[in-house]
């Protein structure tokens, strides 16, 4: 049988069991897995062995990785949710997919502005509203409905897979860095490509691959002007205070057109060459819907290419707040003794962390320099993840347009993101192979907001490239 | 028998019972009377009703004045505490002294760092610690025991008295403003003098009288870009974020010497005549002290005279801090839709607060003429207090002067405070005269601050003024 008449089956067969999907992302967004709350922590181990039984139903190998413990408020610690490992074939002529994907979510409670129970899967509209539908218990759902379904069409499974789920992605990854590290040579040692689904297309409507995500640089701005908090009325005029300092450095290094003022933080940013200048001009993405969902007037750059290689491929930088200042409403008449700005920038290809690091460090050096203060100053890299870019014209990228042109129709975008998923990086290291993320919510699903949806329309789509995808691997 | 008679024996029975004294104020500290705690409002009440009692032991006819409710959260409202008016005498032949003081504390608690109890008061070589020792419960106290005291010697009291004593200074003084112009033609239409023991001297060891306090403007400076706080990796670089835009303008208010950068706002700074400057020569003021003090390590200015004049008869620009960014401890990589800045300027004579608010409002405008940013930014004056200023050589400060000469064998300094006390401008305003800042505690008694003390000394020397200060005014 050719693959195209086992697609005709394989998508008849997954919408013919929609009910049964969406009554399935029903009982895993019941159990609230938020990881940020110690005290839903049973919650999240109670979602890692719901999962783990669906897997071992569906005769995934499974082992539960125990990655430590996490370190909360007063000292106390608890269990990190453990790491579910899972083997699924393990046929030597078949190529090897790790899939990656999270069992954790967000924060949410009705009080946050929900329409509906966060924790309680609602259909509307085509809509399905819940905490985790889209990020990221509806994307983990849909490979292993994919599995399953290839069982009750008693199709072999064209791929041997292997499963990494955590349930630490929404507070940090806690503990998954160093477990990946530590299965080099065993569990990802005979990995031939790696997956995530657990971002976003770019629009509503048009499905894309994403290539590359910029790293970013998180800077901790710190100035000290007294030993003691002051009140404005006895020692304003007479003081050398942190905030005046702070301001005025924070005030240097963007200015309103998003343009960087670090001295040389451009140097190792890629040239734009043709080639990649060519990969923005066909892709869909509606400037004024970009403005609507972000609730701006206007956008710094007018040209749809301009602001998506401002997302992807120029570094940005974003002051975020002062911790140490009043921050409350009201009025509040304090000289703050010890204030830290915290900007961040985020990174692309070619620059180096520690070069930005030296070029903030010299900067904030040179504005002091010229400033007349005694206060104590300092810039620290409290956090630094590199940019991660792949091949688009990768085997598997080919294989994912395959599958996504066989489910769509039309070519998928090749895009980027603008944030960072750190662990994509970790994953090409370990494995040192490819990783392609492939997106099937939608840019409007709220993934971290309140009201976070799934469209229906994508679960059984997002399903049906991936059974595609398979098959597309199998033949690589 | 001549005053000094009088002072010979007031001030030896003074001393004879100064464990009185101290046991009197243990039992006033030991009512934790917190205004900026709704939950304590029963022990503010108490402490009303114990001064109550006291007063009326003394023979002070007790008026308590209510002065509505207090909103709280979740637009629940409690009783603010009522205000004790009281009355001491009525002889048309006496002059009239009025005596503000309050009764409320800050908060405090030992978990703050506090080395003792802050509710129980603490005697540590020859320091009375507690909260309230010196703000304001002992101060307000020295009133009571000197009436007390002329009483134990069967001395006519030589004046009139009323008393003013609030409980809610620490929290805005709420109701106290509309009461005492309520009271403009009855309680305060006899009254020739107000005097506020509620400030501290200059230093540690030198007395001094204050005639002038700063006024201050408190302005929020309002920018927001968007419909929704945004992720810096999806949105960075494309985006007219809010925080560039405030942090540009809160860098231009302020330059690294104090001065302030907007147009105009010196022109109406009285300016320093000769006989005002003479006022500075005299004034005992220990520079390394007051770097220390605020545990910095140096001051903007180097001379004395400098340091106290931008302290009082300069106006300073300190900016407070942003509400609405990240304030948080760790890395946090939003965009913040809506941030306010808070920034205040203490005014002095004789700047007008009208002037200061447009001029406020032209510098943030011409700013944003030459930024090109669609971001919607207001300036608004949240609140405005008068400076205030008395002839130092009004007969009320003569009083005191000899008063204090009379304790302390030399003259006081004539000071002024960078802070506001607005209710002191209140009380000039609907009594129509002098009023007179008459400080008894040390510049180190930490009254906001963990560790609040009270000198028994200067509890001690503090009554003897105020003793002598009676016998001065009854004089006039
Ligand atoms: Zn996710
Ligand atoms: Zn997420
Ligand atoms: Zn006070
Ligand atoms: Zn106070």
């Amino acid at each position: 049988m050719s693959n195209n008449d086992f697609n005709t089956r394989l998508f008849k067969h997954l919408d013919d069991h929609q009910k049964d999907y969406i009554q399935r992302l029903s009982d895993a967004v019941s159990i609230p897995s938020v990881s940020a709350w110690p005290e839903h922590r049973h919650e999240v181990v109670r979602m890692v062995d719901w999962t783990k039984s669906l897997l071992e139903k569906l005769g995934v190998k499974v082992e539960l990785s125990d990655v430590g413990k996490q370190k909360i408020a007063d000292g106390k610690e608890i269990d990190l949710p453990n790491v579910i490992l899972g083997t699924y074939g393990n046929d030597k002529a078949k190529k090897t997919v790790l899939i990656y994907g999270h069992l954790d979510v967000q924060p949410a409670q009705v009080s946050d502005g929900w329409d509906t129970e966060p924790f309680v899967l609602t259909e509307k509209n085509g809509k399905l509203f819940g905490r985790g539908s889209t990020d990221d218990k509806g994307p983990v759902l849909s490979w292993l409905n994919v599995i399953e379904a290839y069982q009750q069409l008693n199709e072999p499974f064209p791929v041997n897979v292997k499963f990494c789920l955590e349930s630490m992605e929404e507070y940090g990854s806690e503990g998954l860095e160093d477990l990946l590290k530590s299965l080099k040579n065993t569990f990802l040692s005979d990995v031939d490509f790696v997956v995530i689904s657990d971002s976003y297309w770019l629009g509503k409507e048009k499905p894309c691959l994403q290539y590359g995500l910029r790293g970013i640089c998180y800077f901790f701005l710190d100035v000290e002007c007294s030993t003691k908090d002051l009140h404005s009325g006895c020692f304003g005029g007479t003081i050398h205070e942190a905030m005046t300092d702070l301001i005025a450095l924070m005030s240097t290094l963007v200015d309103d057109q998003g343009h960087i003022l670090i001295d040389g933080v451009y140097d190792e940013v890629a040239p734009l060459l043709p080639e990649e200048e060519q990969l923005y001009k066909p892709i869909t993405f509606d400037t004024k819907a970009y403005c609507s969902e972000a609730g701006v007037e206007k956008t710094i750059q007018k040209e749809k290419e301009q602001i998506l290689m401002h997302r992807w491929r120029y570094p940005s930088l974003s002051l975020h707040g002062i911790q140490g200042a009043f921050d409350g409403v009201g009025c509040k008449t304090v000289i703050p003794r010890h204030v830290i700005g915290k900007f961040s920038i985020r990174i692309v290809p070619n620059m180096k962390i520690a070069t930005l690091e030296k070029l903030v460090e010299k900067h904030i050096q040179n504005i002091m320099k010229e400033r007349k203060s005694p206060n104590k100053v300092s810039v620290k890299l409290e956090h630094g993840g590199d940019y991660w870019v792949a091949d688009p014209n990768n085997p598997q990228y080919i294989a994912a347009r395959k599958a996504t042109v066989a489910v769509h129709g039309i070519e998928p975008d090749l895009t980027r993101e603008g944030g960072s998923i750190p662990i994509t990086l970790t994953f090409q290291e370990q494995t040192g192979k490819n990783v392609l993320l492939l997106p099937i919510g939608a840019s409007d699903d709220g993934a971290h907001s309140q009201n976070e949806k799934f469209d229906i329309i994508n679960y059984m789509n997002g399903m049906k490239v991936m059974g595609a995808y398979f098959q597309e691997i199998a033949k690589l």
